[in-house]
């Protein structure tokens, strides 16, 4: 089966990438000598160097070039902050227990699993079982506890390790909670985003902007998510750096200045319609997504292109990323819209940046929650004249109809929309009362033409007061550095039929460090011109190692190729040297004096290494 | 009084830091809009770009230019790792509660601000009490539980702010606890310390670092301490960023490599010796410092100038800086030297990086708990015929004398030093028996000489195996900064009486914006020269800020003053700009053209202002 060959294929270059990470202490599993923590990784010294070149490139990317605000919260916060985002009710997963054991098992992940396992390996499966599994696959982010319940019952499904019965599935909040100080009554959380500690901060944000929109802040943080089960390896942790922007805008006007700097930009996308109909993802140019309102809006499609520069600069394959947009029933249901760019790996498509339209949602909430007004002002040049809609309950008539239950009614009231406000006007002149459904109440009343009068007056106003809408690209900094690390990686034969050996194709930009030296045979005068040779580059900003074991220069090669560093210097005599690119395995010799500009030269983009090769003589080694 | 109004002034200046530092968003107190949480701040833009141009600096004065090995570790940490290090135990303050309310202080706070405002205020203090209470202060952090509060309720002290009366002092642990998945049954803490990180990893680190000694680790991140009552503003928080060097060293070879570059370095140290004989401190070159023995050995000594050179380099007075060594009362008890680096600021000597010498006591205390060995070897050239020590304890004798005690004892013999041993041996010979001393049973038992033997054996050894010592210079950002702020900040008067402006003297290096550009007056000529210079800045790689408001020039000088921006750049031709330095605010004028490449070297360093100030036309404004 050609499916099953592909997956073994996808398992077995995996599982390269992995023994290459991990032996080279690209990642380790965090607290190892005491047999780990699932979900918890280390950056070991090549992986940490990758991370701090992507975080650079990306404040670089992002908030230099687009003067964002970058601020720096804490990760403890207390709940009423993440009561009001909504996190301390809503961020669950659905769990079941063994019964007897007490094991926590994600309810999806069962379900998924027994039934994926069915499709593929069961050959007695019926058509409509079939039909029906490959239906609950679909679905399985919509059920909800009772449906996923229901389910594993029906397919009997059971603890994976005990063949115990298994609970019902409840939520469980995915947030480590904590306690803030000793007294034990301020229960806090470590943060399940780092967005909230900007949102908090909109006013003091807006203020030291001028008081004007748009803008963006932006912060770079640790998250944590205690998985119930974390799978997927480095996919899905309990502990990740997030880079995140908020960039705040008028909801009236989602223009953006420099949307014609990206409009042309062309790469795969994969609309809502298109994954309902069954198509493929297709490239389409980001200007005409947003022209033809696939994309919502053009700051929204301005963050889009701009993702796509950072990840492919970064080394992420172009034909390998996609933006697939939500489908409605992923999207949370504040979002206008919302795109995340996806990047293959051998684990499938993985959701590696979100970039979402969030509305007015978390400001609003905010306010209400603490009652401070997270809102901007656009000043009018002239007042405007404005038809203002005037509702005014007459509280003696509503207290002798409602009496205790007045209160409800008035505030229904005063809340009516202008549509339903000037139907209940008309009905009233009309029959002199009208029907009138209150919320809160959860009855019908009848309003009386005597209880309130409607009327719209004209007013004269200075400035529209209002809450700005979000657009949020928030970056899984871990995701994207596992997958880089796919793309990056292939073997080319050994020697003599020797092992393979192990390359990683980082940019300059990004690979650990950006250049080796080492003297071909160990001796003084050699050792010497590599200090030297050293010094140059240190006084140019490139980072290097130098390697003066007496290891053969071939396995010295290897060593850095599985490291990914672009260039090494061969200190081969003590006045000219020899360089070698990584990929192309081409050597040049250049002067000892001029060794250190040259591969400055390269490694920051001011010439290529096919400049080199024509000015510089090969090396026949 | 003159310590009064000293205390006044440092008052004064610290408020005039601070409101600037709040009004421009250095810091903004975290979850302001709920009324904040003690102890937890945000850095705001400014301040966030002075934490990363801080960092930055760190990992180049450090890690870059030591070859150290970066690692990146997750915050949450599960119990058995610190119960190893001994912080589930011992990571304690001593609390009080009040009786009625529960609320929650520090025991040795409460009795220092009693006997400081005795000691201040009350003109009828016994000579004796004087004492007393003067001899109070300075044991204050040698005091048990049982001595705080017996003083406590000596001095009838009750809680302040409803003067009820407390509990006695019990142990508060400062770790923020939480738990790992969702089983309840995996307790973790948020790390108060990265270094555990790296200890849990040295066997990998030592491998990666090609099995040699020495090499050092790094780890910059957030630690958690979940402080009773946070007080000293920014300097006492809850979440912080750390920044940890472990460098670890055979413990019999402590020399170092570089120290001959640093040990004529000269500062402020204050020894041991001198606080006790109440001397002050004064001007030691390192060099000397560790000939002479005062710092215990070069490793130790060269961090300490290390640190020396970063901390003035940020911009940190070097009159207001001294090492100072731990008294022993103070020393961690595995410590064999410790040195903090102490700024001074309004609050007084603030420790802001500890230099400890840790001896082998953490991969120690893992090897134990994990069971996985954290060593060293050192191979020899040749085999070394060496004398071993061979104690061979005779169980079935020591079973008949000591029955249930047998394991104690025969440990305990097992575990004696070569000069017990032999001492014991001596004994036995002479004797026939001996008195020892067994400390897991306290008690002294009595050795024949049928118990067990003592002799000395000549083997072959090929290697030495070690646990390395560690040395660890642990530096507290937010403290560094902090402190950064006040030493850099300075009023001077405004024009024509108008308030007074405030400046910071950020070196470049720091500044959180390196140059403004000022079109002088709003026009599109001057916008588009403004452009044109931004996009040569960003070309050479200088963070900027355009302020095209129309505000009056001196005001815009003044705003970026107290943002303690290096350089502005007002365009008042289309030909040639004015260029002026924030601390002299000397202009210069300098052509259009050549103004990013100016600008970029004097901020780099390859020329001074004064060299600028030569060769291009002072400014007649």
């Amino acid at each position: 089966m050609a499916a099953a060959q592909e997956a073994h294929n996808r398992e077995a270059f995996r599982q390269a990438v992995v023994n290459t990470l991990e032996r080279r202490l690209f990642y380790i599993p965090s607290f190892k000598i005491y047999r780990g923590v699932a979900g918890l990784y280390d950056y070991g010294p090549p992986g940490c160097a990758v991370k701090s070149n992507v975080l650079a490139f990306w404040r670089q990317h992002f908030v230099l070039e687009e003067n964002m605000l970058e601020v720096d919260c804490p990760c403890v916060t207390p709940e009423i902050v993440l009561k009001a985002s909504g996190h301390v009710d809503k961020f669950t997963d659905l769990m079941v227990k063994d019964e007897k054991t007490g094991t926590c098992y994600r309810a999806d992940h069962l379900l998924k699993d027994y039934c994926k396992d069915k499709l593929e390996r069961d050959p007695n499966l019926s058509a409509e079982r079939t039909v029906e599994m490959s239906h609950v696959l679909a679905v399985l982010d919509d059920l909800s506890a009772e449906e996923l319940g229901a389910k594993i019952k029906e397919y009997g499904i059971t603890a994976p390790d005990t063949k115990n019965s298994l609970s019902d599935p409840y939520p469980f909040n995915l947030m480590f909670q904590t306690s803030i100080g000793p007294s034990g009554l301020s229960p806090g959380y470590m943060r399940p985003e780092t967005a909230q500690g900007i949102f908090v901060n909109f006013k003091d944000l807006y203020y030291y902007n001028g008081n004007k929109l748009p803008f963006a802040a932006a912060q770079i943080g640790q998250a944590f998510r205690n998985e119930i089960s974390p799978r997927q390896g480095l996919l899905r942790v309990r502990e990740f750096t997030l880079a995140e922007i908020e960039h705040f805008v008028d909801p009236e006007n989602k223009s953006h200045p420099k949307f014609s700097e990206v409009a042309k930009l062309e790469f795969l996308m994969f609309p809502r319609e298109d994954q309902v109909s069954g198509q493929q993802a297709r490239r389409i140019p980001i200007g005409q997504a947003v022209s033809q309102g696939i994309v919502n809006n053009e700051t929204l499609g301005y963050f889009i292109g701009r993702v796509y520069l950072f990840l492919t600069q970064l080394g992420i394959d172009k034909d390998r990323l996609r933006f697939r947009q939500h489908l409605a029933n992923e999207m949370a249901h504040y979002a206008a819209d919302c795109w995340d760019a996806e990047i293959e790996s051998s684990y499938g498509w993985i959701e590696c940046v979100g970039i979402a339209d969030r509305s007015a949602y978390d400001l609003r909430a905010h306010t209400d929650k603490s009652g401070v007004a997270l809102v901007a002002q656009e000043k009018f040049l002239e007042p405007k004249e404005v038809e203002k809609l005037v509702i005014a309950p007459v509280k003696k008539e509503l207290g002798l109809a409602f009496k205790g239950n007045q209160r409800m009614v008035v505030e229904a009231l005063e809340g009516m929309g202008e549509k339903e406000a000037m139907e209940m006007k008309a009905m009233l002149e009309e029959k002199g009362q009208a029907e009138f459904h209150v919320c809160t109440l959860d009855k019908v009343v009848t309003i009386m033409k005597n209880m309130l009068s409607i009327s719209k007056e004209k007013k004269k106003e200075h400035q529209r007061v209002f809450t700005p809408s979000v657009i949020e690209p928030s970056f899984g900094i871990g995701r994207i550095i596992y997958c880089l690390y796919e793309h990056s990686f292939y073997t080319r034969p050994g020697r003599d039929g020797e092992e393979q050996l192990n390359v990683f194709r980082f940019p300059p930009l990004i690979a650990p460090i950006k250049c080796t030296v080492f003297p071909l045979v160990q001796n003084e005068q050699y050792e010497e011109v590599a200090k030297s040779i050293a010094r140059s580059l240190t006084a140019v900003g490139i980072s290097y190692k130098i390697d003066i074991t007496g290891t053969s220069i071939g396995k010295r090669y290897a060593r850095t190729d599985e490291l990914g560093v672009p260039f090494a210097i061969t200190v081969d005599s003590t006045s000219s040297v020899t360089v070698r690119e990584r990929d192309s395995k081409q050597q040049i010799r250049v002067n000892v004096d001029e060794v250190a500009s040259v591969v400055k030269g390269v490694i920051d983009g001011a010439s290529t290494w096919s400049d080199v090769l024509w000015k510089y003589p090969t090396h026949s080694s």
